[in-house]
């Protein structure tokens, strides 16, 4: 008799607001010490965490090129969803975040990666966004929300972030 | 021995963001269409996603008149959480995904209304904002948190968008 | 054979937007009532929530002073995250809802309290704000991401308000 104890962890990184994506993070490496599986499915803005900031890719249409050109690149240009006041309050969080000796986004992400966390970006957003694999960092799987589904099979925690 | 596998999912409602309400039906409809038992609690904002476009009700006071002008109407009257800039970001997100055959949320609405997606309205909402049973499309179950929290008890997937 | 049956619940509150945490508290209570182990953790913009009207602390760095001058006191400030219009939004949705008899976050707080939720505070998120524990209100649990992920375990709903 199988029984399912369901104790993974599956995120889904919906926002790019700086805030919100390194509480994602933060969950998710929390959850990766433990021992746990932890799938993060990053869909709509949530991509924007992924891209790489020098990524380019050619043949592109009009309207890509133009979401492209909306769309924060890489994790240095999120900002909080809170208290932007012309970038103040997104630069004295960073500020107070170094002081404090908080792991910074760049260096959760990598830390998630090494600890196995499961990157799953919605391939539906990708077309959707124009988006092309070489925009994106390394190492990560793509799909559409079954895979996610498919994912959550084995949870009990499924944020949607 | 009852084992609740606990395979359902819910999905709560409640912003009326163009975006997440689509990211939220996107979840629904491929739940349903895997077969798991998936039901929508419409709270707050998300009641707009439920209003008809033209769903009239007399014997309204001025402040509940006042609220039905400021809540959205319908699916076409919602806009995106990001890129607002006089609307241009939900135009052209609208036109993208209508070139990338991206089924749109009037018709995810049906599509989840016909796989038997079970929608839930917060009956304390309603009362909140002075909406009537007549102004909201057919085929929806009014209760309070206790019929959301009852529709959980089977599953493992409860989302708060 | 130990069987998880996880019917818990968890909320994670990291918006301080005053719809956003009256729903959060809503489902807190609610299934308090109905018997279920509940747990709240707040984290980033949630602590606003348990701040005191009066509270104060010294010794602060001038960071830290701005910090707490920017986020707001306690729940009589906290406003809606829609239909701002300079405070309209938020007046009249405190207005239709005293009307309407629905209680208001102070009084939904305490219940929650009264009733055994357990409220956990995010200690890096203390820290990062520079809040001290004279400045929130009492009965509360100081821990960090663990704390949260231990109070999932028995949990089968997990939300991220």
């Amino acid at each position: 008799m199988a029984i399912q104890n369901k104790t993974n962890k599956t995120i889904i990184v919906f926002s790019d607001d700086l805030d919100k994506v390194m509480a994602a993070f933060m969950v998710a490496t929390g959850a990766a010490a433990m021992g746990f599986g932890v799938s993060m499915y990053f869909t709509f803005w949530g991509l924007s965490v992924l891209r790489k900031e020098n990524g380019k890719a050619g043949g592109k249409s009009l309207v890509d090129k133009i979401f492209a050109l909306m769309m924060p690149k890489g994790t240095n240009k999120l900002v909080l969803s809170k208290m932007h006041m012309l970038g103040a309050g997104t630069w004295m969080m960073k500020r107070v975040m170094a002081q404090k000796q908080v792991a910074m986004l760049p260096e959760l992400i990598k830390t998630a990666q090494d600890m196995g966390v499961n990157f799953i970006v919605c391939q539906m957003t990708m077309d959707m966004m124009g988006l092309k694999k070489e925009e994106l960092i390394d190492g990560l799987n793509f799909t559409g929300v079954a895979g996610y589904l498919a994912a959550t099979e084995e949870s009990n925690v499924n944020l949607f972030i």
